[in-house]
């Protein structure tokens, strides 16, 4: 293959993809096993030329795309990759470092640092938290807890009814159990109802995944720092926001977390995957997680990050965050964010405003959380037939037992007419 | 920006890499904190052009760089990021899915389902096994020891003592303990002296990494089936070689393992990160780590990839892989893998056949170990001035309580002329 001449070929594809997105059908239209039934069941004995692959990518496997890139993506969390993100991409596979020890790949390394000391800075986190970058907040969560479990002995992992799934799978990884403890009727922890027996780690979550909830993070770290229980701070979502300082007051208490992950992946503009990991207490991470072997042993006086996370070998994922940064700015970054918050809290007055449908939790941040005042079913139905048009892709949750739409803003391409869009398709699909 | 323009600008750059990367010093010419220092300490305000990360790419962050794209990488395993699977990371960054359940990125599940259906039948691998990608071998091995300590309830993982040390690290993060049996002389575990006692999981290694030895697998499943004991087989870096039938001896007993990772980062010529993991009981995979929440649920019949390992948002993997065995084929793996080979038989008859120097272990596939017939000091000090040379890069093992040196061929760009540079190197700096 030629890589120039196939590079123009998939940077063309690329461009011509996000010229278009907008068009698509937002959900992919597919049953299961219909995109695999339309691709060889053995693979090729002789190798064919690269535009064969993109080739098939448009007709076989597009259709079989769910685009997340679609300025009317607004289920769980929309994410976007931008520009700078994407061709960042193309440029850490093209250099394909393995950063199993800082001498295997100093500049990843390091850059790995400062761009997590500059989202640091952005966020308004306090100075000299070691920063980290794992693949996905699941992993930063397993590896929290890890050190939590190593700096204190304790054998439960506490957090809200509403934080993510992945704490209990985290917990169920690490051999700990799980202790769930009630929400207040805003889908806060009950902090009065904190119970910490045996506990190795708490973990608040600042924008919880169905309604962007605020634990209290500060009467939170004041129990933990009492009974001497790692307090982990999941602001996967959220926590983007705080490079607005307006956003700022969901980050109270913040500052005494023994850990913290924010996605960048999420609402940072960055393409999958870069879940930033930092911690107060960087030795209990090594604690749990560094052991050299022999053939890993050097003399360099250097930091290795794959001491502070479950994986070894470590790809070159600052390099996308490094170049949005760069790219964005702090001042780019802050028009983003405050404009997905706008445009939720735009929707929010659309439904405030109309019979017939109510609002079901705060708004603190761009997710809106709504129902049609009617049955549980009728609203599933709805789901399923708006989803069905197209037009956009809203997901669900279940509060306080009741079947719940969520609409969320993030991706960086939504307009005010998405989202226009999106209430007229949902309205109409509600006759 | 201008994607177009600058994606323009970006191939450019990476094309401009990969031509010249054989010219690059293979090991970087940087001391710890030498590249952070030449970066400014906080986040520009403002946006600036994709130009200035390309010119910071070149300026500051390519003298920090460990080139592994380099011919004359040869240390630790060498691997490849190939031109298919290097378009296709745009690729997949443009696309962006976050593969969270079947609906979400119906095409990436399929695809990854598929590509390790190929990958099983272009390694010989029994037909029917479950497949997906994780990261790294790390996090494949977590999964495949939180899915034995789930079967069988055991509270010890068995390996030898040439195992990698990700086996301790997931053995600890899971709260298990690890029990290292002996090795043979020629590197192999000794089954002889096996203990089951207790026993959650073995991990049998085939292509260990100081030695690239291989366990007696057979010998394992026999003792591991006897036992109702979990048996994952270790082949990140040689299971590639399997695409070859004359390299298919070392896969003996592999069809009665329960798990087996491989990772196409290593040796299939495919950017990282991309760990394959199989099993023949998926349900211990999904019993382990299944966790499904109100807001992920949906009516579809589908299979969630998210639901046979640690992380929840699973990128487009599989793309880059799919890429690489499209533009490939089955012939063109073979030659790749018989080549490096080749090349390691090559550079292994150079050392036999040289006064004062000797080889220090069998060598099964593409990695050499050997000395100089000198104290351990020598071979050390031998190392640091090879690999400040610029010329090469190889790292170093400990076998029998001595210092050995391992050249490891395996990126697709060595020719014989690089390995012959490499010799010439090694004995000149030798002198």
């Amino acid at each position: 293959m030629s890589f120039r001449e196939d590079g123009q070929a998939a940077l063309d594809w690329a461009a011509r993809y996000l010229e278009r997105v907008d068009e698509l059908p937002v959900l992919a239209r597919v049953e299961p096993g219909e995109i695999r039934s339309r691709l060889p069941a053995t693979p090729p004995e002789r190798g064919e030329p690269f535009a064969n692959v993109l080739r098939d990518l448009d007709d076989v496997l597009l259709p079989g795309m769910t685009h997340w890139q679609s300025p009317r993506f607004f289920a769980y969390f929309a994410v976007s990759a931008s520009e700078p993100g994407i061709l960042a991409e193309l440029l850490a596979a093209t250099l394909n470092p393995v950063a199993i020890l800082w001498r295997t790949s100093p500049a990843s390394t390091e850059l790995e640092s400062l761009v997590l000391d500059w989202t640091a800075q952005l966020l308004g986190l306090p100075s000299g938290w070691h920063g980290h970058i794992e693949d996905t907040a699941s992993v930063s969560t397993i590896a929290a807890l890890a050190a939590g479990r190593e700096a204190t002995g304790g054998r439960v992992v506490v957090c809200s009814e509403e934080a993510h799934s992945s704490v209990e799978r985290a917990a169920r990884l690490l051999g700990l159990e799980t202790r769930k403890i009630p929400v207040d009727s805003k889908f806060r922890m009950d902090a009065d109802r904190l119970d910490l027996g045996d506990a190795a780690a708490v973990v608040a979550t600042v924008g919880t995944t169905s309604t962007t909830s605020v634990d209290p993070v500060a009467a939170l770290a004041d129990a933990c720092a009492a009974a001497g229980v790692w307090l982990h701070v999941d602001a996967a979502y959220a926590g983007s926001a705080w490079v607005c300082p307006e956003f700022r007051w969901s980050q109270e208490g913040v500052d005494r977390a023994d850990s913290l992950v924010v996605n960048a992946h999420k609402w940072l503009f960055t393409p999958m995957d870069c879940s930033l990991l930092w911690s107060r207490k960087p030795e209990a991470l090594r604690a749990a997680f560094s052991l050299v072997p022999e053939y890993l042993r050097t003399s360099d006086e250097a930091e290795s990050l794959s001491d502070y996370g479950p994986a070894l070998g470590r790809r070159f994922r600052s390099l996308k965050l490094w170049a949005v940064l760069r790219c964005y700015g702090r001042e780019g970054l802050q028009i983003r964010i405050r404009e997905a918050v706008r445009l939720a809290e735009r929707f929010e007055g659309w439904v405030r405003d109309e019979p017939g449908w109510e609002l079901c939790a705060p708004r603190p941040f761009s997710v809106v959380c709504f129902r049609r005042t009617a049955s549980d079913d009728e609203n599933e139905q709805l789901l399923a037939r708006v989803n069905a048009s197209g037009d956009l892709f809203i997901s669900h949750t279940r509060l306080e037992g009741r079947y719940v739409l969520r609409l969320a803003v993030g991706n960086e391409r939504t307009t005010e007419a998405d989202v226009r869009r999106a209430w007229d398709a949902i309205r109409r699909e509600s006759r």
